[in-house]
C-alpha cells in the first residue's frame, strides 16, 4: 500500500489531491466534471470556502461532487447533512460497513463516480486495497462472511427490485444479528445510494482521478 | 369530483382523513404501516407534534410516512428539509410538474406507498382525476403534450437506465425549453423519489387508506 | 363510496356513464379512443345497437372496448362470447376472483385500459375501493389472504413466464383448495387478458374516463 | 419435402398422422399431453367426434390441443370459433402470412406446442421447409422480405412490449402497404398466439410427435 | 426417419449435402452466408483442401462454418482443434451429452447457425429426431431425465448468468453422479458455444440448407 | 505510477508477483482459487513447468487462470495458443486496443477474474492507470474517442444482444476505418471472453492479489 493510506479519514466522500496548483494538476483526464455550471472557488458562499479548505486540509483535496453540486447551494446543504448523518458509524454498524453498503449499491446502479469514490473509501476503511477492489468488481466474490454477504445481498435487492423487498428480508438480517437500528440504516443507506448514483449519472459527474490510485 | 378538492393544497404529501376520532377510522384495511417501530403521536417529540397537528389542519390528516419515519426523527428532519426544498415550484417548474415527476418515478419504481400518495397530489394539483390516474398507470397514454413527455421520459430513464443517461438528454430537455436548473431539478426529485420508494418498499409503509378516494 | 356503486352489476366489464346527451360529456379527455375506425351508433348492424342499449340499462354507458372492436363485428362477437363465458362465476371461482386475475395481468402487461376497467369491476365486487386499487398498483401489498396470492402469482407467472410454467404450479394451487376446473379457468382467464391487453394497446384503445370516478 | 405435403392443408392446426391402429404408435414419445383430464375420444359429445373424424380425413390425426381443451367444451368450442375465423385468409392478408405471425409469436413466448405446430403450418404453406424452419429459430435472418420482416417485428413488439406499441407502429405498416384491416388482423392474431402460447404451457400441452417430421 | 441416418457420423458438427453438382444446388436458399470472405475451395491451402474432402467423404457436405471462418485460417485451425478435443466423448460424458449442452447454449443465445447444425447432431446422435427438436425448442418440456436435466440447466445458467454460478452449483452436479471432469467438461463446452454462437451470429453465418432436412 | 510498470509487457495475461517465497505471500488473500483441482507446480509436466518460468521472468508471477486451468492440460494448450493468437496486435488493432474490448466484455459479463487481469492490462498498455480503470468500470464515461467506442459498443452488443447483430454493425465500424480483417477480430475477441469469463465465473477462478495495486 502507498503511504497515502496515513491520510486522516475524518471525512469518508475524497481523497488526497497530489498537486496543489491550484489547476488540479491532471491535464491528461481533464474532461468536464459535470453537464450543469460548476461552483466557482473564489466565487461562493463563505459556508462553501470553509468545507472546500477542510477538506483539503482532512483529505488534500475537494471531491469533485461537491463543486459539482453546489451550484445549487441550498439543496445541497440539505443533502449534505442528510448524508453525513448516515454515513456516521453507530454501534451496530461500522463506518466500513456504511460504505460497503453504498458500494455495492453503486456497482448495482453502474455509477462510475461513486463506485470510484466509495471503492477508495472502503479500500480505505478495511486496510485491504484487494478484498476492496473485489468488492468493487462482485462483492459475492470477494471472500466476504455470511453476515456482511446478507447485509450486501440485502441493499442489492433493495435496489434491484424493490417492489420485491418484504417482511421476510428484515427477518433474515435480524437472524445475523443486526438491530432494527442497523436494518434501518441498511435500507436508508442503500436508498440514499440509489439517489445519489442517479444524480450523479445524470449530470455527469467525474470522480477525482487521484481517487484511482489511492490506497492501492 | 368530491368536495374533497377544496382542501388547501399546502402541503402535498397529504391528503384528507375522513375520520377523526383518534382511531383512525379505517378498521377495514388496519394492516401494520411498517416493518419497524412507529412513532407514538403521544410520546415523540414537541416538533413532530407540531408537525402533526399541522398536517392535520391542512391536510386533516399524517401521511403515515412520518409516523413510520419518525422513529429515527433526527434522520426523518433531514429528509423533509431536503424534500421540501426540491417540491417547492419555482419559476421554470410548477408544483404539479414537481409531482407528475415523483409519480412517474414511483410507477417505474412500482412503489405502492408512493403512486398512492403522489397520484393523489397530481389529481388534486391538475384538477383533473382522470388524467391523474392515467399518468399514475401510463403516463405514455395520458394525452400531455411533449414538453411533459420529455421531462417524464426523462426521469423515467434516470430511474431504470442511469448509466445510460448522457449530454444529450440535457440538451433534448433544453431544446423544450427547460432552463438548467428545472433540468437539474427534474433530475434530483427523479433521483430522491429513487431514495423514497425504495426506503417505503423496503421498510414496508402503507399509505393511508383516504388517499384512494381523494380527487375523483 | 359514492352511490355508482348500486349500479347493477350485471355486466362487469364496464361502468356507469354520467352523462348522457350523446356526446361524452367529457370534452376535457376527449381523445381519440383507437388508432382504427369506431362503430358508429347509428349505422351499426341491430344486434349491436341491441347491445349499446342493453349495457346503457345496465351500466348506464357503453365501455369504449365495444365502439372500438365492433368496426371487425364478426370478430367481435366470437371475443365477446368466450370471454362472457370465462369471467361468469361457477362454484369454485367467484366473479371477483375472475376479475382479480384479469387486473393482475392487465397490470402486468402495464395495459391502461384494462387496469381502469377491471380496477373498477374489483372495487365494486370486492365492496372494498382501498383493496380494488391497491390491487391495480401492487397486489402483493394489498393484504389478501394466500389462497388469493397463491392465485395470483400464478396468474402472473402465466403472464411474465409462461415458459416456466410446470405441473408443480398447478400442484401448488390443489394444495390451495382449487379444483381442477378452477386452475384451468385461473390460467385460461390469464391467457386470455394477455389477448385483451395486448389487442386493447396496439389498438391504441382509451378507456372511458368515468370509470376513473366509480366505486372510489 | 416428403410426400405428406400432398395432404390437404384445409385446417392448418394439424399434420398427419403415420399410424393408426389407435393407439398413436408413438411409444416412445408417450409423455402425457397435459396436466389436466383429456378428452375422451368414446365418450365425447357428438359434436367433438364429428370434429374427430373430420380432421383425421383432411389432416390424418387429432392435433393434441384439441383432445386436452375440448374436456371444458363449452369453452372450447368458442374459442375454436374465434381462432378459425382470425386464421382465415383475406384479401390483404395470406393464410402463410397468418401462419407466420402465430409462429414468430409463438416463438417470442417459447411455447413448445405452438412452435411445433405452426412451425408445421408454416413450412407446409411456404412450400418451402428450409424458410420455414428459419423463422421458427430466428425469423430476421431467414432472408424474408421488409414487408414481411415489418409484420412480423409488429408481432414481436406487441408480444414483448405491448405498452410500447404506438400510433407510429400502426402507420409504419400502412408504408408497407397494409390496410387497416390487415394491420389490425396482424395485431390480433398476435394478441391472440399470446392466449394459446400461454394456456398451452401453464396446461402443459405437449405437441403429437409427428408434427416434426412433417414437411422437411 | 429418412436414409440420411446411416451416414457415419464419425465428425459431428456436419451433416449430408444432396446434391454435388458444386454449385449448393440449393438456390432457394442461396443467401450468403457471411458478412466477411468466403474460402475459396480451388485457392486455399493444401491443409483445408484435405479436410473438404474429408467432410465431403465423411458427411458428404462442408459445413458452412467451415467456409465462413477459414480467410483466417491460422485461427480456424486453433479454435477446430480446440473444438475437437471438447466435442470428444469421455469415459463420463457421452457425445451426444456433449451435443445437447451445445445445443441449449445456441438455444438460450438465439444462434440461427448453432441450433441448426447441433439440432441435426442431438437428433441423429439420439436417434430420436422428435426429442433432439423437442430439446432444440425447449428442453425442459422434451421428456429428459434428471440427471440430463441438472447438466443443461447449469450449461444455461452458464450462458445466462455466469457471474451468479457457484459451488453450489458443483456440487449439485456432483451429487448426480457427475466427476470433476465431467462438470468441467459440460462448463467449459457451455462456455465455447458461447464463443462460437456469438462469432457466428456477429459474422452473419448461415447454415447449410441440408440440415433442416436431415434425420426427421 | 508505480515502477511495475517498467516490466516487459510481453505476456499480457499478467502481471507482477511481489513475494517470492513461494507460498505466495498473500496469506490475507488465501482463498482457493477454482472449485476443482490445481496444476501442481512440482508434479506437472516440463511444458508447463517451462511455461510457469518463462512467465516468471516476464511477469514476475504465474497468473492463477494457468494453475487453475492446467490441471486438464491438453485442453488448456489449445486454448492458450488460440487466445495468444488472438491477443497478438495487428496493423489495424493494436494490443490494447485488443485488450480493451476483452475488458468492455468481462465488465458485461461481471467476470471477477478477467475485469481484474484485464484491467492491469489495459492500464499498463494504455499507460494511463485512471482511464484504464473507468474503462473498467464504465468505458462511456472514460473519455475515449469515436472509433474506440464503436468498437467497444459492437464487442458489447455481441456480448448481450448476439442475435440482433448485423450487417450494419459491420458497415457501421467499416466507416470508422476498420478493416474486414480487424473488425472479425473484434468480434473473436469478444467471442472469445465470453468464453473466458463463463470458464472463469463457472469453474470458480479468483485472480492474483498481486493484479490490483499494479500500474495505479
Amino acid at each position: 500500500m502507498s503511504p497515502v493510506q496515513t491520510c486522516r479519514e475524518s471525512f469518508l466522500i475524497g481523497c488526497i489531491e497530489l498537486s496543489t496548483d491550484g489547476q488540479g494538476g491532471d491535464s491528461q483526464h481533464d474532461l468536464p466534471i459535470s453537464y450543469f455550471p460548476i461552483a466557482e472557488r473564489l466565487n461562493c458562499s463563505e459556508s462553501l470556502q470553509k468545507l472546500f479548505v477542510e477538506l483539503e486540509t482532512t483529505l488534500c483535496f475537494v471531491p469533485k461532487v461537491i463543486r459539482a453540486f453546489a451550484w445549487r447551494e441550498a439543496r445541497f446543504w440539505k443533502w449534505w447533512a442528510h448524508r453525513n448523518d448516515l454515513m456516521t458509524e453507530s454501534e451496530g454498524l461500522s463506518k466500513a460497513e456504511r460504505e460497503m453498503v453504498a458500494l455495492v449499491v453503486s456497482a448495482a446502479n453502474d455509477c462510475l463516480y461513486c463506485m470510484t469514490s466509495h471503492g477508495y473509501a472502503v479500500r480505505l476503511l478495511l486496510g485491504d486495497p484487494v478484498t476492496g477492489e473485489r468488492i468493487t468488481l462482485d462483492y459475492r466474490r470477494a471472500g466476504l462472511d455470511g453476515r456482511t454477504l446478507a447485509m450486501l445481498d440485502y441493499a442489492v435487492k433493495i435496489t434491484k427490485r424493490p417492489a420485491e423487498c418484504s417482511l421476510e428480508d428484515v427477518e433474515h438480517l435480524r437472524k445475523h444479528g443486526f438491530r432494527d437500528e442497523d436494518i434501518w440504516d441498511i435500507a436508508e443507506i442503500a436508498a440514499m445510494y440509489n439517489y445519489t448514483n442517479r444524480l450523479a449519472s445524470a449530470t455527469g459527474m467525474l470522480p477525482n482521478p487521484e481517487y484511482h490510485g489511492l490506497v492501492r
